[in-house]
């Protein structure tokens, strides 16, 4: 099918973007920086939040549904907010279009809006003006409620999934009555956060927390999973915000507490979005196509049939349907690819590029060994076994291969991670293999920023419990007590 | 708890936006004609979702995403489309604000996109142009596509969940290689939505097409449900479009057929909204709150302990536990509500309101009896039954009220249909007991719009595999050949 796609080795960012259009997961639309994502693409997105979705709800959060437009004066009300979203959104000023009497479709100058509205690049504003309304008493507290959503932020340079003007993600936003509360959730979340990446992505994570420089907009402290991508690049899949009572101070939400007393509440904002899908293919696919872990696979085995004439067809159709509905009955998502508009090569290289995590091949001689051909993507090992057992087989082998995944994803962080003590150092391995660069900083906003300016590596967190450790700081030589996780980042 | 609402009799309007804000399923937002899905709302939402999203799959579609924007000029390639849509839209023309020097954030002029974005009513436009890269030949047909996404109509006037200037919805977007396909495509999807009307919500629908005046712009054919809300007023509850070639032509978007023939795809699409709530809610409901059908509850049953002290309560406490667990082992949902900050009868009140079907006290006396007191909220009977066996007895009642719901409103239907002969009788129908007004029409659409100008009323539907039976016109006098349904409608 003449899918070949550009080599990692080659131009890793051509083969990203080539691995996400061929295997049919997202494309460019019409609209400037938007996607279409397509149905395998999306399929896996759903099993994404299928997972999230049952998390969420196990730590006793409920879904709600918010507006998609925010008036343009709430983000006035939070000074720090309004400088990290309002420079880069999209703006609805009216309301009709008009047919101008020479068929050409214009805006109607008539139907201008009183007030501008703002599509919403994240929801605290709008939520918080809400909650002023649900929240008196300590008996109303905590609220603990997330959002799917679309968003919008006008990005001027785009990537499929990475960076779009509209992506989909959620937002979760809790408030609650004492400091504490609002602190041990947004800590909860981010290791929900890093137990889905982790366990389902089968991506390891960092957690920790970011600079000043780094927080989000409004945020007290801003909790972080950083994965790396195998072009050494890190990449942020997930955030968790401590909000402290900036948004319950903007919005004017007080409560009674039980002691009598009037107080602001204190808010947790976390989310993780689309870009989830950009750091799957990244992590660990390869120059034949997507690795998917299983976990998330849409399809996790296929069946291809190899065979001559009608018979051998209807007998190995015959052992496939068998096969298909023991694997079935494992919850094991299985297709068999019978179409005869197309050879098993074709078919083969289809699913290697899609990442199906197990291929079985069924042809004329497996039916007179009773055996059966399997190949599995991560490796690219292929075996033939006895079709007893076989489905039994297949699951243990589907486990092993979303533990392998992960393994080889955790070796390759491992290795790409360098302490450093210089600042020479520290540009040579950024410059070699990249990857994370642990280093002593002096905890200088200044230093932060001069380091970025001359590198564009950023400090992607301060690892949680992380080990106290003298030291001088590679870019000032000032002292400092801990290292930091450096990298370039996506 | 002081939640009293209007009654129906009173004001069924008053009823409706009382009952939808104080049984806490949605609520006004800042923004003129945006609602809040609050979580206990937004829960059956998800329920509703669930269960269309599985028949959808199992009639072979797969979901997928496009974006929430459309360009302008996309409106003005189908004639007819433009009309229906374009007049009551959200229009983008910047993407940025900015701080004006004084604190005061406005819009920057310097930001003005070059082609004005819609925020889509509908996604038929971005979506065939979408259509147009993925489609050459018959083997890239059938696709049958889904969204699950938020869509906007500039409403001037607004109900919460009936019409909302934002509201959530799916759209069904299918192509075909015949026309025949793409008939039998829509037609599938209305059984899809009439099935899941009746079965899951408990709600008859009568299944009908539109007249040209109704049709959607841009259809060649409108399918439609209607059902009959008790103030006898229908409600469209979904519709399924077909579309001949339209959107295909206006996109340009063609195929080779099997005979190497260049023609047009054909296409389809199909949807429901939140809209649906309002239709639930109006449905059953009654003058303590909501009516919810068990297959669609957020909370199926609900165990109310009824106690004096400490010992009494623990006691109650393992028997309720122990319930709850046989029924969740047979995927019943079921609150135990323990909280010491209510008392039983406010309790009471508030699963009335929120429209539990299954009511569970638990007392003293049961404890020593071996009984609980079961209350079923369509009927309010009440009836104190032994310990042994009431899981099952819960499982059988619980489907005995999603019969009973649906065939009250089946009764309601019926007793609400009337069959008339002369506009005199018609009018009279209309403003007594309204509903569903059974006449012959002359088939014009300047009948149809007098008779509309005169009483409000519009042809809701002609019923498929209607009766053939002559007759004349209530309004013109001139010859007919079929009855057609007629309403006053939401």
């Amino acid at each position: 099918m003449s899918k070949g796609i550009t080599s990692r080795k080659d131009d890793y960012s051509q083969w990203y973007n080539e691995l996400v259009t061929k295997a049919d997961l997202a494309e460019h639309s019409a609209v400037r920086g938007c996607m279409v994502i397509k149905p395998y693409g999306y399929s896996i997105w759903e099993k994404m939040q299928a997972a999230l979705d049952k998390m969420f709800k196990d730590t006793g959060h409920s879904n709600a549904y918010f507006p998609l437009f925010i008036p343009k004066s709430f983000f006035s009300k939070e000074a720090s907010h309004v400088e990290g979203f309002a420079t880069e959104c999209a703006v609805v000023t009216h309301y009709r279009l008009k047919n101008d009497g020479n068929g050409n479709i214009i805006v109607d100058e008539d139907a201008k809006l009183e007030e501008e509205l703002i599509v919403r690049p994240t929801s605290e504003t709008i939520i918080w003006n809400t909650y002023k309304g649900w929240i008196q008493s300590y008996r109303d507290l905590p609220i603990l409620v997330n959002q799917w959503a679309n968003v919008v932020r006008w990005e001027m340079r785009t990537r499929l999934f990475l960076r779009t003007a509209e992506f989909l993600w959620q937002e979760g936003h809790t408030a609650h009555a004492t400091q504490q509360e609002a602190v041990e959730e947004a800590e909860r979340m981010l290791e929900v956060y890093a137990d889905f990446a982790e366990n389902w992505m089968a991506v390891p994570v960092v957690k920790g927390i970011k600079t000043p420089n780094e927080r989000f907009a409004g945020a007290l402290e801003t909790y972080c999973i950083e994965a790396l991508m195998q072009d050494g690049k890190a990449l942020q899949a997930g955030t968790s915000h401590f909000l402290g009572q900036n948004f319950a101070k903007a919005f004017d939400v007080k409560f009674t507490s039980k002691e009598g007393k009037l107080d602001y509440v204190w808010a947790t904002s976390w989310g993780v979005s689309t870009r989830l899908m950009g750091a799957l293919i990244m992590a660990h696919s390869d120059d034949s196509g997507l690795v998917l872990p299983p976990m998330l696979a849409p399809i996790q085995v296929v069946i291809v049939p190899i065979y001559k004439g009608d018979e051998e067809f209807k007998a190995i159709s015959e052992v496939a349907d068998n096969l298909s509905r023991e694997l079935k009955a494992k919850n094991i998502s299985v297709k068999y690819d019978d179409r005869d508009t197309h050879r098993p090569g074709f078919k083969f290289a289809e699913y290697e590029l899609k990442g199906v995590p197990v291929r079985i091949a069924l042809g004329g001689r497996d039916l007179e060994n009773g055996t059966a051909e399997i190949a599995r993507r991560d490796t690219k090992e292929k075996e033939t076994v006895s079709r007893d057992g076989l489905a039994d087989r297949i699951e243990n082998l589907l486990a092993d291969i979303q533990k392998n995944i992960y393994q080889k994803a955790f070796k390759f962080r491992e290795e790409n991670t360098t302490e450093v003590n210089s600042y020479e150092e520290f540009k040579q391995v950024l410059d070699s293999q990249a990857g994370f660069v642990s280093a002593h900083w002096d905890g200088t906003p200044e230093t932060e920023q001069k380091i970025k300016e001359e590198t564009k590596a950023t400090i992607r967190c301060i690892p949680l419990n992380n080990k106290q450790e003298a030291g001088v700081c590679i870019y000032s030589g000032k002292a400092s007590t801990q290292r930091v996780l450096f990298a370039r980042a996506y």
